[in-house]
């Protein structure tokens, strides 16, 4: 037996699916849903954001990224907007009904952003902050989990499971890229999580290629190998002005590139038949 | 300038196409060819090698795999036929005009595998074998350059360099997984490694998912993966009994899924407008 | 310039004194102390604590350790005593007079460890906890920070960077092994770690060969390494009945084994001049 | 048991003890000796390697070290003086009465540096070139077996077996640093590996750090960490004008390093009751 009993889908023969209750409709991530997360790397100033927000919608993204709180190597690069970029995302949600996705790194900021954000991220560096993942198995709220840059796959799902294990079943796993010796590349996409997940998990799997490649040009071919080796979807940064952005430019797509994206993903979606509203 | 001169794409925008006469038609990798090469992981026995062939054939598989000098990293395991291995992959070529590709391990194997072999594969953990490298260099064989096991790109397409640095233009890589702390599965498939690859050199690249995952299971959507991210082709192990293989069973595709494994590609080919013939 | 300007040599060519005021002395860490940092992976209970913890004092160790919150991967293993943990180890320390090291992993315990524990300990999986990192740069308590899994010179620095920037010069460096794709031990020292934090920054390094190699007989040979490459320490598990231990009991010494090692790094301690007092 | 049944500690109580005839002596490694390989990476002239190997003679290397035939990333760099080389090492013995290690890249040199070279070195790219190792386990000459980039333990003591398995036992390993994330150091030094080998195998085992390193300044502190964690000797590069050097200049000790190299060493073979003749 796995040591992730909850997380394991010899627990259950049924895909996890993640409701994420809207106004106008309720979104689903998992069960064949393939979802669309997009948005800048972080929130740098309201007009942007917005102008950037109505744009993914257009062109049919189904959830917005943005960072407020950014995790940065350095403490002297550009920490996001806080509270104030907050504000910007809930004001985008109002604008697009698109529900918001965005990293919590402080439990102790948990009480506001419960309230505004849909689905609550956790980033890379802190899949195993434990008491992070306990106080949000907690709650209810969605949350998107981050592979850690050298967790292995079994502790990976074992931070899902101290999720589950706290009454939360709405877990979102999200493959990031590990590290590697390789530097060409800011990390590795481990393309095989996909297939690897939806053998021991129900729960669903996104790819975030940006991240994982740090580079724009191997965004739009690795998000095609996510969506054929069965990932529920990808989560991409798309900056109006990718060569001005605060954090992450060189990764970023401009919206022509992301409308790009967006219909090769439709064309293989429909190839496994999967839905993308 | 980059450090691998001859394969770099700043020398040339064309991309390499591959060229394997054979008797009813040539043969062509790269350049838009979507090309499927299939076989046992080593040569075990006439009859079954020559069935498995003829079935791979009539699926619609391009080339024919097949080990018969195996690097083991242990003495004590099987490694290959050898020569007389060589005689039934000939005869299975003479069924079926599928050109061979098999391992060249020893610069000494040379002379006669030069004769009767169609592609010169070499091995992971010769890509630095340079003087191996060197005498390739010297024929117009294709050689398959298989990626070492924690080679970076650079040091892979350098070691394609030595092979067109001594004249001889029809290299084909091979990603194949590279070495991670993952142990879930044999080796960590580099995916961005093909966009990649694409963007730095103009030389066709394959993807190996059956070295590279270790798992049958996994062999498809890796294989799909591979693909969407542009691949040339993959490259598979298929055994009619994967359970009694001598080698590297459970990697191994059954006859049938091979078939799933054909089509799911073809349909991918397609998308991209790839010429799978 | 090197990113990590406060952490950087270039700053300043004296290496950091870190002082730990006892009521008998006050002990220092770094410029020519060899410091032995001991004691059980997890306080377990208060009689095999007290009793390990005179034991060894008698020896010669400098500062007690002992685990009150555990990092564990898994939701279901034992995750330490907590509160009740920490009061065995103040007794432990009004009994020996001996120095108090263990790890924090949320913030919201900070106001009561402050006051209690003498060192406070960022574990590996907190390595990039930002916000913890923070908070810790706010006192001027020393800061035990160890390596993150797979982190990188640079980033361990940055991270100390954001303590030192938050105006707490009191960081102590733990090697404690990266993640890497060997098996039989649990991690691997990255023993080059230590002359190259000493080439780079003035902060003091010690090293813990428990958790690196995951095996006790490696533990002396790792820190008679550790010493000998210019570590200004070292920290390791000791339990009284290793067998019989609540986490980690293959990788503790017995107090025999403490005993040889002691003796060991005290010889090699006077080979460079260094003070074990 | 172990899969390397010959290479296991299991097999025999009783270390390995290699042994080097000489006119003047008999050299050992292995079994309490500490020993001292010296030399340039690349032989690049007869002048500066004689003058070379009288300094090293005179501090007290043992053996001599010299690369004749390099194995080099790109075809474009400098490849080694080959059969010229290897003459200028054969006037250096006779002038000094130092054994010669030099690195076998092709079966088919075998002939005539079986003649001329004291112990035959296989490099880490060559760690799983089967064939060469067949070869040489047909020998009786001494082989100092460097660990692969990316080879476990296992691997490695696989690959050993492979010349023990044809007859020759006179097998010498050497960790040479794997490959890593780290950026800062060529490779990353495992030092466990030494404790790890010391447990598993009787074979000697040395340690390269320069290699490993890639920084001469590392050098010093990194054998000294060999030699205490429990190392048979050290392999060390040294070139009397480090930055005119054709390769590793940058790792290269200069003679006054060397110098002090060797006597901190001794300090330390002395302390462990090793014998540094």
């Amino acid at each position: 037996m796995k040591p992730f009993k909850l997380a394991s889908r010899s627990d259950t023969n049924k895909d996890t699916l993640v409701a994420i209750p809207m106004p106008e409709r309720t979104l689903f991530i998992g069960q064949g849903y393939c979802t669309i997360i997009a948005g800048p790397c972080a929130v740098e100033g309201r007009d942007s954001y917005l102008e950037t927000a109505l744009f993914l919608k257009n062109i049919g993204a189904h959830i917005l990224r943005g960072g407020i709180f950014k995790p940065r190597t350095s403490p002297y690069s550009f920490k996001g907007l806080g509270r104030e970029g907050l504000a910007i995302m809930v004001e985008a949600r109002d604008l697009t009904g698109l529900p918001l996705v965005s990293e919590i790194m402080d439990v102790r900021d948990l009480d506001y952003l419960y309230e505004e954000v849909d689905i609550l991220q956790v980033g890379s560096r802190n899949m195993q902050n434990f008491t992070l993942l306990e106080e949000l198995g907690k709650l209810k709220k969605p949350v998107l989990l981050k592979r850690g840059l050298s967790a292995t796959i079994e502790e990976w799902l074992l931070a899902a499971e101290y999720i589950l294990n706290g009454g939360n079943p709405n877990v979102i796993l999200c493959e990031r890229g590990i590290r590697t010796f390789e530097t060409y590349t800011r990390n590795t996409v481990d393309i095989g999580a996909v297939p690897l997940i939806k053998h021991l998990s129900h729960l669903p799997i996104l790819v975030d290629p940006s991240h994982a490649t740090g580079k724009w040009k191997m965004v739009v071919p690795v998000a095609k190998a996510a969506i054929a080796a069965g990932a529920d979807g990808v989560m991409v940064e798309v900056h109006p002005d990718p060569d001005r952005a605060l954090s992450d430019g060189k990764q970023s797509l401009t919206p022509d590139n992301f409308r790009k994206l967006y219909e090769e993903i439709e064309k293989l979606a429909a190839l496994d038949n999967k839905v993308i509203l």
